[in-house]
């Protein structure tokens, strides 16, 4: 695998879409070959699974159910988009991956990190990101910035409590301690330009020590 | 769990679907309380998932994606159908369960049976059936059956080839020898009647040794 692959991560409202793309053309302008990508990403297979899982009507889904779905989402556009461009020597920007699984699946609804991480390792194999960036932010503080964008599309997630994306950001801070070495705690809390310059500064850096290494790109 | 939990299998043309029907209705002039279901079972979730695994336009359909789709129709039918007839005491017939993942999936499509186990064990947790009776029948009489059969419905599955349903067979037969108790072998190239009378016959013994043991039904 020649490219490096780069997830976002964090709780509602902390971001992360927004950051993405400014990261992308950041990157692209210092020269890096970047695609910038989310799950279902446009690929039509993923993006029915995802049509089933956000559908309202569908109240009766139990969480197993959705955390396979999510893992079969994620298998699909890891073969159609992320590893084709990797291969390519890409660097993927991916908002939301694995993590994300474990954080609102495994822990906030509480199927158990372990046995949500055994399908997602069924569904990614080796690809797990080079590097995770998690933008830290409280959930209150989140939830109240999607509050105020009042064009946001809302889903059945959006409709879940102040508790459950505590829990969100409890599971966030076990798996920062777990992979330490993989995920980069970025604070989320400051003007968005603040963020994106930290955002690029440890990407830049990660990119650079791969590059002394002798590792493309 | 009062009820019992059976589950017929059997590559394609074995004649699952015809022994289901003619099953349930003996098993229920013999005084037992009868539910025959097949996956996704008109579960509107399940029938939206399956409708995703055999669209003939999903070419680009990855075999890990199929698979972690099959776990979470399964998921879905067995909260909404099977484990409640189970708890109100019936006996559940189920064409087709989590040997014909193993191998279809695991074994044919080569992803592995011990991996497509662990997702089909998130799926299910402790649900695994009481009995399975196989239905044993050589691939190329199966096949002739289905194209004798003009009024079948023609899906992605049945435009695999022959190797790929003589590794299905193979499969059966390594899941009969390392699941010896649960699984009961039924020579299915005989007379339909005869089929029929055997599959009664295991499922009486089967369930009086139930009844025996002091446990309903």
């Amino acid at each position: 695998m020649k490219g490096y692959f780069i997830t976002l991560e964090g709780g509602d409202g902390s971001g992360k879409s927004s950051i993405l793309q400014t990261l992308s053309a950041k990157l692209t302008g210092m020269g890096y070959d970047v695609l910038a990508t989310r799950e279902p990403g446009g690929i039509e297979i993923a993006e029915k699974i995802r049509g089933i899982i956000l559908d309202p009507a569908h109240t009766a889904m139990d969480g197993r159910t959705e955390a396979l779905l999510y893992a079969a989402s994620r298998r699909q556009h890891l073969i159609e988009v992320v590893l084709p461009a990797l291969k390519s020597g890409k660097i993927v920007l991916c908002d939301r991956f694995v993590d994300s699984s474990l954080a609102y699946q495994g822990y906030a609804r509480g199927l158990g990190m372990e046995e949500v991480f055994l399908i997602n390792k069924f569904a990614i194999q080796d690809a797990m990101p080079d590097l995770t960036l998690f933008l830290d932010i409280e959930p209150k503080k989140g939830l109240a910035r999607i509050a105020a964008n009042k064009d946001r599309e809302r889903n059945r997630l959006d409709l879940e409590e102040i508790r459950f994306h505590e829990q969100v950001y409890e599971a966030y801070q076990l798996l920062v301690s777990r992979y330490p070495h993989r995920i980069q705690v970025i604070n989320a809390d400051q003007p968005f330009t603040q963020v994106e310059c930290d955002a690029v500064k440890y990407i830049d850096f990660h990119l650079k020590n791969k590059q002394k290494r002798g590792e493309e790109p």
